[in-house]
């Protein structure tokens, strides 16, 4: 079973490299980007048998590992 | 309007900060999980008019900055 897990960072937190990388691109002259936030993007390979319980887990993982919950959020998509 | 942009590792490609987690959850009694694979996830906001020009654009934009073409893949959403 495969889980994707997307982390982004919450609004009004400010996101340092998002600023970095549109500096970069509006110098390339791509100077339609406006605003740049930048996240995290996991694939996880579970062996679980219940999809429930495997999201009902991998929940559990963002909360204690894979997600900083004080200033990120977190989706998952199980397949 | 708003572009995602997914960056991952080609297949084959090690990913260490993919097995230090891999490691983590198993050690946190999360044995289910076989494989980890970390990649990015970036929200640009652009102001830009046509969907089909801006998408081209995205595209330039992962080749020459956003995504190392060498080692990753990338796959764009426009909303």
């Amino acid at each position: 079973m495969k889980a994707r897990v997307y982390v982004t960072l919450k609004k009004g937190v400010l996101d340092p490299q998002g600023r970095a990388v549109m500096g970069a691109l509006n110098s390339m002259n791509f100077s339609e980007v406006e605003d740049v936030r930048i996240g995290k993007f996991m694939e996880l390979e579970l062996k679980g048998e219940s999809r429930a319980d495997e999201e009902a887990r991998v929940r559990r993982m963002c909360e204690k590992l894979l997600a900083n919950t004080v200033i990120e959020n977190y989706r998952i998509e199980m397949e």
